[in-house]
């Protein structure tokens, strides 16, 4: 069983920076991502896409942002439960919570922070009979650990970003990679398209489009596709199969936890702590609403430092807590280390 | 008369986002501050110091921040008035605002953001018989614009870090520099005390020590003053005396405005949009208060944000506002320029 103080439930922006506001007050924090690694929809979706509009940042690229973030917490040693989902939610008699994700880890915390965005990603599956059969056992939706590819056959379906950058990447891993999409013309970075150009003709990437994959074989695992090219019918042997048709959030099991929900998102107290209906539980960032509500990132920053305040007064009843600023009093991680500002001198001039 | 959407009083970190979520919804901002120069305490009290609670910063020098800051909302041209204190206010009878200086600058406005912080920055005064008189006649608080200084003598007062680093800015500008402290011992960044210390050995600085200011001479402004060397006394002539004692952050006459004042900071609703008990005049940052209150930087970014779209309702009452994200949407600046992330291309592969 893990066991922290706050259980963060999404990795992104917000739950992210939570974890250093935690840090602050001496909290420990806990991150379950369904995501293979942190930064949410800032990773998944559009790592190399500019924003504009975080306070201090002119521009940055969202991959940077989260980059960042990770830095600026890594002094809090936040624990990770990646690639899984929080499914379900027990209340202990003493306040306290359990939380269970998809594949059974455990973890008791004092308080929840649903930090889930837009909600968990799921991949958009292509319909081929018997595709959830050969679901880990060769039919993959994400690139959690691209070794394990390392020496194998790969065929990548798609024609967005996912499957030009996957393809790229795994060029110089996987033993062959193949590239199936449906048309001929392929939508992304400029870059990205023009880098599997040159990789096809060097032979590294092989193209077949346009052209759908209709049918997968093999008794135990997947040994080999079939693909409908154009109305001709062939066969391909590979390992794997990795389809990227893009991610759908969807709220998930946090759907069912008892949370007054309003328009796919969970209502909180946004004139206090962002707390929700069920005391210990707190949503934060995309996922919660309120009067006026932005879904803005700088909103979920100042969101997942009141609900830190909040939190620490539901651990230390009573305790009045002194802000203390940064730059005054420096930063004393878990792991020991210590930032803090240069201290001014007193000194004679002769 | 100055005309703008946003009247902000305060540019400090929060006044100055404001400008830019006020652009993105195209309303124009203008900006007071009695400092000389937009910051507030970042740039005036600690410009070199880091801040370590910025999100997406795992360190930013205060002045850093302020620039990148600048930088931001550059494009959305805010109109300055600096050197200044918003002194007076009137609502008129269609609901907007004309709010006056204490040096008799108007501005006319729909709305008002008090982004005050602590407060304006009053200098602390040394006792000296006709201090006040000889004001802007020789004697100064603040180095507004350098160049003013240009071939004349400087005397500056004081132990800190403004004394020392003005001091070693103007050794180059003035013709000649002198600096008196009460004590030998001065507290500064330890390069700055060693760069004065140098520049006394090439003699571009004078030192006094230990020793007081204590009487200013001449007619019209100021031509020399008294100067108590450890007991023995001493004329100097000089065209300037700088005392730089610190400052003191004050409400000033903000707290005469009929607004509700708790504790020395302005109640706002904090469960809607930053707005005090007059209706247009808002609040944002340290100088507001409201259950659960962080005086943090990143928490007036969120309420500059909620401010804005609350302003935005006030002028176009009834208007659906859809929020545009500046990734997805970029962004258009009133100067003309456009940000924008760089489009995907739909391409085919050969």
């Amino acid at each position: 069983m893990i066991k922290t103080d706050i259980l963060i439930i999404g990795a992104g922006p917000t739950g992210l920076f939570a974890v250093f506001e935690a840090g602050l007050l001496k909290l420990k924090c806990h991150i379950i991502d369904a995501l293979p690694q942190p930064g949410g929809q800032l990773t998944e979706l559009y790592p190399k896409k500019p924003i504009f509009d975080i306070p201090g940042f002119p521009e940055v690229l969202a991959g940077d942002l989260i980059h960042n973030l990770m830095e600026q917490i890594k002094q809090f040693q936040p624990g990770f439960t990646l690639g899984e989902q929080a499914q379900t939610i027990e209340k202990q008699e003493d306040g306290t919570f359990i939380v269970t994700t998809d594949k059974g880890t455990q973890h008791h915390c004092n308080s929840i922070a649903i930090a889930g965005g837009l909600g968990s990603f799921e991949p958009r599956k292509p319909i081929i009979e018997d595709l959830e059969f050969y679901e880990d056992k060769g039919v993959e939706y994400f690139v959690k650990d691209p070794e394990r590819y390392r020496g194998k056959r790969v065929v990548i379906a798609g024609g967005g970003d996912s499957a030009l950058d996957w393809s790229i990447f795994l060029a110089n891993v996987a033993s062959e990679v193949t590239l199936i999409h449906r048309r001929n013309e392929f939508r992304g970075a400029l870059d990205s398209v023009e880098k599997v150009q040159e990789l096809k003709y060097q032979g590294k990437i092989r193209l077949i489009t346009p052209a759908e994959v209709v049918g997968l074989n093999g008794a135990e695992r997947l040994e080999s596709i079939d693909i409908d090219e154009n109305g001709a019918h062939r066969k391909l042997e590979t390992d794997f199969l990795i389809p990227l048709f893009g991610l759908t959030p969807k709220l998930g099991p946090i759907a069912n936890w008892g949370l007054e929900i309003e328009k796919n998102a969970i209502k909180v107290n946004n004139a206090l702590d962002y707390q929700t209906n069920v005391e210990g539980i707190y949503a934060i960032g995309d996922v919660n609403t309120y009067p006026g509500k932005l879904k803005l990132i700088l909103c979920g920053f100042h969101e997942a430092t009141l609900m830190c305040q909040s939190v620490y007064q539901r651990m230390n009843p009573g305790k009045k807590y002194v802000l203390k600023y940064t730059t005054v009093s420096g930063i004393d991680g878990f792991d020991g280390t210590r930032k803090e500002a240069e201290k001014a001198v007193v000194k004679s001039i002769d």
